[in-house]
């Protein structure tokens, strides 16, 4: 038996290396709502691959759990470590290694967060175009969650941005997948298998991220609706319109009510409106030439009309900004107003108007309050849970992704499993898949050392 | 021992069961050129997913080599049987289940063919956008394949719209993933894992596809430029400006003058700019607007001209389909020509002059005939190669991929491994990669009845 301590001290040296008090309060949770922190046994903070490796293979030999961190904004918990386990922190692996604008690939280590990426693409006329709500968020955790967001409409997700991975496998094995290039078919797609794994399959060491052009124009348009039906009746006509919008959102009257008020947003709405507003569309478009946004913005508020919108207004630069950022920001909104879960349900986008029903049956049935707003143009609903009853709160999430799955719907759009939503995926899902997905993480991580208790 | 004759029969119905002489020429092999014909102990054509969970059954328990057949135009013998096996041919399964234009997707069988797809969606004003360059080809050996194609450059590959499959395990189990939204974060992705598994993981008897608005105006410009370099160096210029082609070929002035020649195309190229042309660029824009399509075509022009194209030429519509349909049917020119072999490597596209330059120095020092063309956006260059013996053009063929490779390159960007390529990839890979992908085979397949003998 090898001394832990001494052992993780020789990898990374012994300032790097936390126990005991020395654990910030911030290392023991993310920014899940239900989960309880725990303080792990180690925190570790590594700066090379070669260290990650070293320390996969002592958790490995030793059995002991090992969970990797990003920034901890995560929301289902999954970077909560375990109590006896290692936190391998990577926020001194937070170099842009390079940004190829031949090849128009960022190549970045997993600490680096999407703040820093967005700066560093801006000065050179790219843009990696995955815009979670966080924007401390790191890839690295982008990468195991699959990270959305609001231009998911237009772009897709962290899945269609990244092109390769360097990763260590549960047994310390080091993989190189993918490349500089956007596809390939060479045997089975690592890349692909890896993202959205929650840490459990492999450690991301470092990331080949598709860039885009940067287009220098943006326009926003906002349009309240006498109710969410017609709401989301709007949306599958306005993306088969080929306008192509880069951000397609609904919120419910209540969040806007909220976010607007938090954040003292004048958003030029008049009181008879606003009052009969039960939810609203935000759709903003971009271009690369002013005359083509103008005819875009136009056809877009033409449509909205047709589609039975209150009004429609196009908002001025810096309002449009903060109602995006308001909207980005609504899951603190909720948390302050008190929600005890969120949850990030996907759906057929046409399944929207029948899910809601579902949402106001599920919620009065259970004296719960659900509010929300969402990726609208994918399907992907955020709903804030109010309910103090663990139990009955419980039941509703059940009643809620039960009512999603049976739509044709999956638990999670964007946000992931961990150890939040794990008892209602085994519950919900076929046990032929997550058999499948079991036998798919021995085929990783033998030992079962990362982030055990995520999934399965 | 049951009789295996007799259980499959009574499956898909005698008819369906081809023994012997019964079994066509066509069933024994794809269109890889170096591949052998194999005849299989059956041929069998079911109707229904639940006969197809049968035959897996059987082949599983009898342990029977199972081969599953799109349409047969796969260039890697992937569909190649075994001569002791069953080949599932999908035939009788193709009909598209549903087109959706609420949520854009289409749901079809494997068996249906691009053809078939493309003038369903066409009615309804949407596409499918992945068009490999032979229509006849499957939806369901798209997806084995990771099917690619020119317009990837703009919409990606088969993996990037396919949004669910329904698949039936080694162990005949079925599973269905995904669904009819663009994202989800729920478990490990196994319908990205099974896309490119060249029937190696699970059969696909169902897929989720999505669909995209059809935009009506297209324009195709064609420019001539005095050496390959120069094209190559060309393309991530324009892939940068944000212009967003969606074809951006290149066809060296050999193969240039072959597909012309033997499909009789003028091009309106005077003859003292053809003979000093070394290699051509083709560039198809799309738009909703013919205004902004010709601003873009006008803008695409300029900066070919700046980028040292000896002359640019707006190609009328019929030049245009006939210039693309010859370049796409490059294949069967090259195959006339008596090539050998066909290859599809990939790499970062700013490497390709790299590259062009190896392939000239392997191509002499090996006295082999190499000319070629590709998706130079995407960096996936397909050569035609001309050389008779079996062991130099095996050399060839390893010299070729481990300079790729060494570019950061993969061997295959769409065509795949099949039994083709598998003795180089097998070489050529970090065998670290390769027991995890036979790893992750055990858990699909446990008994090695998919497509043995195709990629391991
Ligand atoms: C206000 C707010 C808005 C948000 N909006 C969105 C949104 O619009 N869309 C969206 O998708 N998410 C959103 N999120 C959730 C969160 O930002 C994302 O899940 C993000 O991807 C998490 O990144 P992180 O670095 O904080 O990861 P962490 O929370 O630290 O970890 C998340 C997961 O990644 C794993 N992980 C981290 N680094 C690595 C690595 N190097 N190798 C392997 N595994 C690793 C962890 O083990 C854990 O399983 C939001 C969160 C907040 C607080
Ligand atoms: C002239 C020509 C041009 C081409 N151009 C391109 C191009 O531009 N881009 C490109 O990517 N390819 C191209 N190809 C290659 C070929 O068309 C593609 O590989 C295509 O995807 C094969 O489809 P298929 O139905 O013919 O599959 P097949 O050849 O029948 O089979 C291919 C693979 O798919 C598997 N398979 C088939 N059906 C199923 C199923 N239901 N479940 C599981 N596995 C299955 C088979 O076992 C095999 O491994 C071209 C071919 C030709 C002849």
């Amino acid at each position: 038996m090898v001394d832990v301590d001494i052992a993780l001290a020789e990898i990374v040296g012994k300032e790097h290396v936390l126990t005991g008090d020395a654990i910030g309060e911030d290392y023991t949770h993310d920014e899940a709502l239900g989960a309880e922190g725990v303080t792990p046994a180690y925190v570790i903070r590594p700066s090379t691959s070669d260290e990650v490796v070293a320390i996969v293979k002592l958790a490995n030999e030793n059995r002991i759990p090992l969970t990797a961190r990003g920034s901890g904004t995560g929301l289902s918990g999954a970077a909560v470590p375990r109590e006896n386990g290692i936190l391998i922190s990577f926020e001194r692996m937070n170099s842009i290694l390079e940004i190829d604008t031949e090849n128009h690939v960022a190549i970045v280590q997993p600490g680096v967060t999407l703040h820093e990426l967005e700066a560093r693409t801006a000065e050179v006329g790219m843009v990696y175009p995955v815009y979670p709500g966080e924007l401390s968020a790191s890839l690295g955790g982008n990468v195991a969650t699959n990270a959305g967001g609001m231009r998911a409409i237009k772009y897709g997700v962290t899945r269609h941005h990244v092109l390769g991975l360097t990763a260590v496998l549960g047994t310390g094995e080091t993989i190189t997948t993918g490349g500089r290039f956007v596809k390939a078919s060479t045997g089975y797609d690592l890349t692909q298998l890896i993202i959205g794994s929650e840490g459990t399959l492999a450690i991301v060491t470092e990331a080949i991220l598709k860039l885009q052009p940067r287009l220098p124009l943006t326009n926003t348009v906002l349009a309240p609706f006498s109710d969410l039906d017609a709401v989301t009746r709007a949306v599958p006509k306005i993306v088969g319109s080929g306008v192509g919008p880069l951000i397609l959102e609904y919120i419910d009257g209540m969040t806007m009510g909220a976010i607007t008020h938090t954040n003292d947003l004048q958003l030029g709405i008049p009181d008879e409106i606003r009052e009969s507003a039960q939810a609203y569309l935000v759709i903003m478009l971009e271009n690369r030439s002013q005359e083509r946004l103008d005819e875009d913005v136009e056809q877009v508020g033409a449509q909205l009309g047709e589609l039975g919108a209150l009004d429609v207004y196009v908002l001025p630069g810096p309002s449009a900004r903060r109602l995006i950022d308001a909207r980005e920001k609504a899951f603190f909104t909720a948390k302050a107003a008190g929600a005890d879960d969120i949850i990030d349900t996907v759906l057929p986008r046409a399944a929207l108007p029948e899910f809601f029903a579902k949402v106001t049956e599920i919620a009065q049935a259970n004296g719960t309050f659900v509010v929300g707003c969402g990726h609208a143009g994918d399907g992907n609903v955020h709903l804030a849970v109010f309910q103090k009853d663990a139990e009955i709160r419980s039941r509703v999430l059940h009643g809620l992704f039960a009512a999603g799955m049976e739509l044709g719907g999956a638990i999670s759009g964007e946000h992931g499993i961990g150890h939040e939503k794990k008892a209602h995926f085994l519950e919900l899902t076929d046990p032929v898949k997550i058999d499948l997905m079991r036998r798919i993480k021995q085929a990783f991580d033998p030992n079962d050392v990362l982030n055990p208790g995520v999934l399965f």
